[in-house]
C-alpha cells in the first residue's frame, strides 16, 4: 500500500510506463532521459517529468532516470510485488487463453485455481493447473481465500456468479463478460475487457479516418 | 459514413449503448425511457438524453425511445452495417480465441482470412476458415483488399508486420500486441487491447480499494 497521493490520470498511465521500462530493462539499458522516453512512448517529455515527479522520481542531469529504480517504483505503486490470489471462472476457449497467455506473477497475481461448470472438461489440465468443477468453488474459497476472480463465463450466468463470488470473499473482478459488475455491485474493484466494444470502436475509427480524433484515447 | 458532428466522448459511449440496446431488443422490449435506461446503465438520465440528442434521437413523452430505431441509428453511426473486411494475423491460442469468440458480422467486420507463420498449423481450420501461411499474405491482400488486420503475433514481430500490412493497404489494426502502432504509424486507425495493462490496473484497484476512484474510467 502506498501513501503518496497520485492523481488518477497518472495511475492510468503507469501500466504503460511499466511496460516500456520492462522492454528497456530487457534490452540491458540502465538509464534513459525523459526526452528519449518521450520519443519512444509518444508522450511529451514534460508530461513524463511531471508524471514521474508525482511519486518522487527525479532524473539526474546528464544521466536521466535509472530504469531499474523507476521500474521497481512503478511496480510498487501498482502493488505488483504484493501478489494477490486469483481464480479463473470459465475455462472455455477464452478462459484457457487468458490462463496461458498472461504472465500473472509479474502483473501482481498468483493464479491459484480454475473452475468450470462443464463436468466433461473438469480434471483436464491448463498449464500446471487442473480444471475443477464449480461444485468445489465454495470449499476452495473458504480454504484458499482468493482475492480476485477472472470471469470468462457466458453473460447470462454472470450476475448470479458475481453474487456468489462476492459472498465467498472475492474483492475484485477481471471481467470479460458483458455483465456490468461495477454498476450493480458497489465496493468491489472491477476492470472490464469488453472486446466487442473495442471492435465497434475500431469500426467507427476505420469509417471516420479523416476526422481529427481517429486514435485519441 | 455519417455527416453529423458527434463529440468524441459521446462516440466512446456508443458501443456500450449498442450493447445494452441489443440485450433489450433480445428481451423483446420495444421502448425504454431515458430513466429506465439510465438505471440499467448506471449513467444519469440527463446524460443519456444529451447523448442521444446529439444524433437527433428524441424520446416520445410517455413512450420513451424506440429500442429498434435507436439500436439501428447507433449501429449506423458506428458504421456497423458498412462491413469492412478483416484478416487475422497470428493463429496461436489468442488468435484462435479471438476468431471464434466474437460475432464479427454484427460488429462491423467480415473475417475473410487467417494467417500464421507456423507452417505446421497452416491448412488446419478455425471455424469455417483455414489457416494460411504468411507466404500467401501478399497475394491474398492484392486479390481481396482487406481493410483491417487483427494482430495476435509476438510483439517482436509486430513492427515489421505492421509495415508490411500497411504496404498491402491495411487501414486499421485491432492490436493485441504490446507494439505501439499508433505512435509509430500515423494515419492508420488503431484500437489496442493491452491485456497486461488491464491486469496491472486491476492490481492497483484491488490494492487501493479504500480510495474514492476505485472503478472510475
Amino acid at each position: 500500500m502506498n501513501n503518496k497521493y497520485i492523481p488518477l490520470p497518472v495511475i492510468k498511465r503507469l501500466p504503460r510506463y511499466h511496460r516500456y521500462l520492462e522492454e528497456l530493462k530487457a534490452l540491458g539499458i540502465s538509464h534513459i532521459s525523459s526526452k528519449e522516453l518521450s520519443e519512444r512512448m509518444g508522450v511529451t517529455a514534460s508530461q513524463i517529468r511531471q508524471d514521474l515527479n508525482c511519486f518522487g522520481c527525479f532524473g539526474i542531469q546528464g544521466y536521466g532516470y535509472s530504469i531499474k529504480s523507476l521500474y521497481e517504483e512503478i511496480g510498487s505503486i501498482l502493488g505488483l510485488e504484493n501478489q494477490k490470489k486469483a481464480i479463473l471462472v470459465g475455462a472455455g476457449n477464452l478462459g484457457k487463453t487468458i490462463a496461458t497467455h498472461l504472465k500473472f506473477d509479474s502483473r501482481g497475481f498468483d493464479l491459484i485455481g480454475i473452475f468450470d461448470a462443464d463436468e466433461e472438461i473438469c480434471g483436464t489440465a491448463i498449464g500446471k493447473m487442473t480444471i475443477q468443477p464449480l461444485t468445489k468453488l465454495n470449499s476452495f474459497c473458504k480454504r484458499r481465500h482468493p482475492d480476485i476472480a477472472i470471469l470468462c463465463i457466458p453473460g447470462e450466468n454472470a450476475a448470479e456468479m458475481t453474487d456468489r463470488l462476492i459472498e465467498l470473499g472475492i474483492k475484485g473482478f477481471w471481467n470479460f463478460t458483458q455483465f456490468d459488475i461495477a454498476h450493480t455491485h458497489k465496493g468491489v474493484a472491477v476492470e472490464n475487457v469488453h472486446l466487442s466494444d473495442s471492435l465497434m470502436t475500431l469500426c467507427y475509427r476505420v469509417n471516420n479516418m479523416d476526422g481529427p480524433d481517429v486514435n485519441s484515447k
